[in-house]
């Protein structure tokens, strides 16, 4: 069995994602699979209830936690583009990453760092005008807030730039081009839904810095934590695989940061 | 011409509570007469946009700033008393006044209190959980946050109970009972729409220690600040002459907090 | 085995419950076991889109569709008793009510009745006011709206006095007093789990026309339907038992309203 | 003074753009200015209780009434190109028009037009598809409305082509091309300012049926209705002086629909 040129992962989710009465994939579960908790806060889901209730459960299992800034758009869960210019992104990320660290002290946590959700994630992975807002209103906030982006996009880079702590990620579900982009949704192998063909596949990047990709030669990918994903019971499931797989080979699965 | 008994008075009125396209009051004008300003955080009215050009307007002016949290409700502007019990009123005080702070950041200044704003005002002068709640909230936030309170209220002593830096308020338009309680809104003597007896009034108080009150003897009332309003052109005249009364009587009007 | 002094009746439940990209119970499971969809319209739950659906579902299965208005509160679910004057009920039930309507012309289907939800129909199963504000929506939409009230309420006689065709509807899970009232929440006996139970009371009122209650004879109650909920698939698997008790005793299950 | 090619026209204005607490315009003097409404529906402004004040104003003057749906977008008022296909858009303009049309009952009036609001009139002004669901949307609310184009329109012609009545406007203050549209906004010539210039190329255009152009010769446009503004004081002066001006040419001012 090879010996792992990466030795330590994080596992990132995205929780807390309901919705007053509503409720999105199970956080509990998951709360029991990851390291790290990407926190919905009011902009594509979450209201004070939630962010709270969802804090709480973190706290209680150690988890690290950082907020998780949308386009302001529930009912499309922001995963639509909305044309707000970089100046008024700024001030909403600064607004929805605010009430989240407000909510975590009253649950007795901290928020440790900012990762975009949704089509801000997608916009924020290509513009730079609108990677600088994020950037911005994280700095802005508190000097010791991280940003986790997606591995080789134009976030990392200008957060990397101005002298943010910048961490980034991969997903376990999603395919990537040789060039080390996500293959679009939509296209073939841009979903993978057999887990242990996603658990082989990290376990191959783990071991080599290489990721495998759809179509070409694998393509070598930094990264300090791998995104999973909750939304329905085959995502827990698969979530769950992932780690045990990880586990199974050594891999120190613990949070980017404290 | 008798000496004054209080020398030093702030003068405080709420702001921001525009929301998207539309405006409320004339907050360029009435930041040239407060030196302290409750700007709306999103509950009764406000959104980042509108946060952002107030703060930024106060910072302009020196003017210090305070939260101005409300229950979650646009449509009633904050006037209703929803029913929403104590511990939800904690969680979504810290979210609306979280987001604000962290948008004051953006803006170069920053939140030194708290004052909630409308029925939840009320009714944290009467409830001691919701005024408990209110200043868990703000302890758990910043420990340096003060709570700016209507004077003789379960908010005020509550706070002061909890050790958290607690300042209090008169209302410049708003009759008094003997008691010391604003005469409520609809009865004879409720609201005061003549600024001359408005700022005689206040001259009295700033003389005696004792405000004038609706059928009976003048009561002896302890204050930091006089809240103004703002929201319609006569209110905006009528804050003037307040200012410019005080001033001609060689009145402090200072910020209570920095 | 007693003659069935009711031969038919409707089972009706609370759908298109969902808000955005949140779901909320099984529709499609239960539009398969009511005769009657109570659809929200976008005061407690809905959108344009989560009607649409519903709709759609209703008129492929031939359901009997009625509006489920209530106060305007999402992250409150409609469950709490907001403080809104009778005649600004009657115009959020006509805004909801015909945005409803709409929608199920795009769909091809109509809207046949309007049931108030949750806090709104306690409200107006008590207060006149608010019950004849409903009605006056009802009638000024459509004069061949029917409402659909809970048994022996306000709202029920209201209708009735009116002129405007009214239908009583019966809890399958909720045990009753002696005086034909739900017994509240939070106290023994409010709730049914077992569906055998749920079951074999229902079949005999059904048989009887009298109810078994709580710590009392059983009452006299009338109705045209029996409301199932499907908000959890417990709630689902009561609903089916139910309708399949009802078909097995030859109970004729058809909506009241075509 | 050369005779009129056009003796009869409407004056339409975008109305009950409040919301809550908010307000926008005067919309009492415009209801004795124009002789259409296009009232807010929820979409970009309003709510029921602004929906039913303005629409008792309306039914008072004997104004008649259009819907005038928009994105779903207060704080962005509708203004903003938000990317929802078509068949969203077919929904939520026959949700916001189905609002408007109960609530019009209860107020004693009835919706006789559509008329798009912002972004939404531009995007159906150019893309058939939204301008398919819009006529689908309000054809199959109620086969007598009818729909208010801006003049030489995409929108004008699919509803035209589908049989729906359909009546196109021109604006009093905004500069037309040499081909008939208007010039962009931030353009030379985009906007009018002055109201004897605005009145003086109204005129020229009713009695040669040409409308002056910017950089170019004057150019052939048709029209039921001319939409003036009122959403500040200026605006109400400009509409006020124009209803003068057509007067004092006895031009008939007339509603397009009764």
């Amino acid at each position: 069995m090879p010996a792992l040129t990466i030795r330590t992962i994080d596992l990132n989710s995205d929780l807390g994602e309901g919705y007053g009465p509503w409720v999105m994939g199970d956080d509990k579960a998951m709360l029991d699979i990851v390291t790290s908790a990407n926190v919905a806060c009011g902009g594509h889901a979450s209201d004070p209830e939630t962010m709270f209730r969802t804090l709480t459960w973190a706290r209680e299992r150690g988890i690290t936690v950082g907020a998780h800034p949308s386009y302001p758009d529930k009912e499309g869960f922001g995963r639509r583009r909305l044309p707000i210019p970089a100046p008024e992104v700024e001030r909403f990320v600064a607004a929805q990453t605010g009430a989240l660290i407000a909510i975590a002290a009253l649950a007795g946590t901290k928020v440790s760092y900012v990762k975009p959700h949704g089509a801000l994630a997608n916009v924020a992975s290509e513009d730079s005008a609108v990677a600088q807002a994020i950037v911005r209103a994280v700095r802005a906030i508190d000097g010791k807030l991280a940003i986790l982006a997606i591995s080789g996009t134009v976030l990392e880079q200008v957060a990397g730039d101005a002298g943010v702590g910048v961490f980034s990620e991969l997903y376990a579900d999603r395919g990537y081009t040789p060039a080390g982009n996500l293959v679009p949704r939509g296209q073939p192998g841009a979903m993978i839904d057999d887990y242990g063909a996603a658990a082989a596949r990290l376990l191959t990047w783990l071991e080599t810095g290489m990721m495998p990709t759809v179509g070409g030669d694998p393509v070598k990918l930094a990264g300090h934590s791998i995104c999973v994903h909750g939304d329905d019971p085959h995502a827990v499931v698969m979530a769950r695989a992932i780690r045990v797989a990880l586990a199974g080979r050594s891999v120190t699965i613990a949070p980017f940061l404290r």
